[in-house]
């Protein structure tokens, strides 16, 4: 594959001046993946990443999100941020409408990279609009709550959606549709509503072309939760107020780095899908992924998507589980440390903090705490890290780290890029196409069926001999 | 166990004026369990009440919650409540610090019951301070960030934990009173430093009794996970304008409910027990708790804590697992539909919402919708209820319902009993003591060693031969 990228301004600049790119550190696997297991699975991991980068795969006609950032182009960046920066003149308030793919994304950048408190500052300080979200559930002690907050508000809406069928932001759209601009004229929509859909046909795409309104395009050969890095995340995210290029920059380095041939040093991305599926096979049903910020928790939800969305068919999968440490060490860490033994741990480690507080001094030293006084919070934060690994570890917890160097666009978009491209390799080892989702729908044909929708007579008969409740 | 209770205002009142209590749907297990499977189970189920109930299980030492709601008083109440109520009336921002049990509760409470943007409403719709959280992780950039939103605020502590020496709450506490009240006397730290902790010893106690502040007593016989309806949880929750009352009264039910004699019809938390474990012994790994109201998040959390901290040891356990649908349908849904099946799935159902969004209708029907025009959405997110139920069932997931009548003080009372009782109910039966947390010690003991506390000298030096990143 060739690996030569599309110019975009500041994106090389970015790229010149990082040193230090993630880190994988395995090496508290010792006691569980013996170095020969690793290197048995060399054949499987080279096949595996011929089939990806040669698009033989199956899905492959999903595999666009590949070499995306290094294709992303100078237009296309400086077209969103146009966009964005009106938003951000005009609005009080952007509502993001999307769900699954179309929702996670541009949250877990947004909230990992904000303030903890957006919400609570004061509009001058805010630096922008708050950015909310909606069309991701259907509950309407949420709807109305929402329409409550928004109302004297100066309101924007990005809807998000391939299709625009899809039920919980297609409900959400004509409903704010409805009770935020039911007066207005399409010349008047058109400064407010921001369509981000497939390029050429589905709802969405007619309504805004009927309407004139302005479109960013979902491109064909990427699925939802490999979209974080199309207009479907770095609308939202430039919106917020987070520099796009450095997303992009740190996805293309990684990127880079993964496209490279394989060589002895495999990369972050390789081994980490090889200690996977070997930890899989060997039993482990379950990966946590722990991060000791809690604005991570969104990248969180996110990897759960990727991973339990790609993964998780024809019987097989790990089941993905997320936590927030040291919160869920007094939560779900006795069962970590002492319950079944069918978990393995991935830590998302950071090596800066963007702040750091000092313990100050107490003499009387009630609370045992003067040997910590002078300390800085990072610093014990650290420690808390290598404690829990340790500690998980003699357990008979497996624990694999991922080690970014800062909490910043430059470093989200790097991990990004390594965990679609390990949640690939993966899925392709394990034996299953990691870009489909067929049990999506499930559900959803129900719901259609129960609603009365044309079309799911059939289904309805059989679906209503059942209730849940006796 | 003798089953009258203390009177207390309005709670009786309560009582008399309910008519649907908590339900519990299992018959969607009906492919995965057989009625004579819950009947031979009755002599283990039989046993494990009486050990409870007589106060003869394992961490017998540690069931003060059993009887709780019935036994607290008016004099209790009232107490919380005035000083809720000057909380209330003082202050802008109420800053809880407390991790685990003492931090779970009364979140879970606070948002379930709350408005979906409380930040965002204006001081005067708030009816009340902003409830915020601290001591609960070690991030110093989430500390400064808070003590950011803070500045000029007038702003309260309730800071709660048992011994005072926990190390995340006792830093967070150190921080906050050096930042925000470091100028002030202890008279004047007395209006706003509100402490819960053991009623005669530790740091925390004796820091009270030598500033003279007021406190609330955590009981000898009621450990973190279980101390949502004392002190613990109930001041933060008064002071978000919650009914305590409301709370105690839901919960005194289910608790009226749960101590009579165990006769033909199980109580509902009998019955959850029961196929737990059935399930457990069957193979399934994990549970999956489920809402389709995004408030419920955090009584999600409480319960992960609750039952993976009882559960979780010697080897065993159920995973506990929460989702937010309809969201995490387009996330974990994929999997819980086609994946490994070892999972089963518990969901938390509301028979009425607090307010309903009609879809408004649009004749274009360009997202092909028209067909719910004039629906509200909670009659489709009902559906999706049981459209999911349905097609889970299907895929092999055994599907458990818990029915509320409505998003309210009584009702979450309720919910809180129930899993209270199902939990210490599924330990027993499971023959672990549900009571104790032993694996929690692990990390803190390696932190308190890596930070060098005095005394873990010996440890220091068996853990820095080892590092996690090479």
């Amino acid at each position: 594959m060739d690996i030569s990228f599309v110019r975009c301004k500041n994106i090389e600049a970015f790229l010149r001046k990082r040193a230090k790119m993630l880190k994988l550190g395995d090496h508290l696997t010792d006691a569980f993946i013996s170095e020969h297991e690793r290197e048995q699975m060399k054949a499987q991991l080279s096949l595996a990443r011929d089939l990806l980068d040669h698009k033989k795969c199956p899905g492959a006609e999903y595999t666009g999100w590949l070499e995306l950032p290094l294709s992303v182009s100078e237009a296309e960046l400086s077209e969103i941020e146009r966009v964005a920066s009106d938003i951000r003149d005009n609005f009080d308030i952007l509502i993001v409408v999307g769900i699954g793919g179309s929702y996670l994304g541009a949250r877990a950048v947004i909230e990992a990279l904000s303030h903890h408190f957006m919400a609570h500052l004061p509009a001058g300080k805010r630096n922008g609009p708050l950015v909310l979200f909606a069309g991701h559930q259907i509950s309407p002690d949420y709807m109305h709550d929402l329409l409550e907050v928004t109302r004297g508000k100066r309101v924007a809406l990005n809807v998000i959606s391939k299709s625009g069928t899809t039920t919980e932001p297609a409900i959400a759209f004509r409903i704010l549709r409805e009770q935020l601009f039911g007066d207005l004229t399409d010349q008047a929509l058109r400064e407010c509503v921001f369509i981000t859909t497939d390029r050429s046909k589905g709802a969405l795409k007619q309504f805004a072309r009927e309407t004139g309104l302005t479109t960013f395009d979902i491109p064909d050969d990427i699925g939802g939760r490999y979209s974080v890095l199309t207009p479907v995340g770095i609308l939202p995210i430039a919106v917020a107020g987070i520099d796009i290029r450095g997303l992009i920059a740190g996805a293309r380095a990684e990127c880079s780095r993964c496209l490279a041939p394989l060589s002895e040093d495999w990369t972050p991305a390789d081994r980490y899908a090889v200690n996977r599926m070997i930890l899989l096979r060997k039993g482990y049903k379950a990966e946590i992924l722990a991060s000791y910020e809690p604005s991570m928790r969104f990248v969180t939800e996110w990897w759960k998507q990727l991973f339990g969305e790609s993964e998780g068919k024809d019987g097989r999968g790990l089941v993905p589980i997320g936590v927030d440490f040291t919160t869920d060490l007094h939560s779900l860490g006795q069962l970590i440390q002492e319950g079944p033994r069918i978990l393995f741990e991935t830590v998302i480690r950071f090596e800066k903090t963007r702040h750091d507080v000092m313990i100050p001094s107490d003499s009387r030293d009630i609370d045992q705490l003067e040997y910590l006084a002078g300390s800085g919070m990072a610093e014990v934060n650290e420690q808390a890290v290598l404690g829990t690994a340790l500690a998980h570890t003699s357990g008979g917890v497996p624990n694999i780290e991922i080690v970014l160097e800062e909490r910043s666009a430059f470093c989200l978009g790097e991990l990004i890029y390594f965990f679609e491209r390990a949640c690939a390799l993966s899925g392709i080892m394990n034996g299953v196409n990691p870009f489909n989702q067929p049990g999506v729908e499930a559900y959803k044909r129900n719901m259609f069926a129960l609603m009365g929708k044309p079309g799911f007579e059939w289904l309805r008969a059989e679906l209503t001999n059942h209730s849940v409740t006796s």
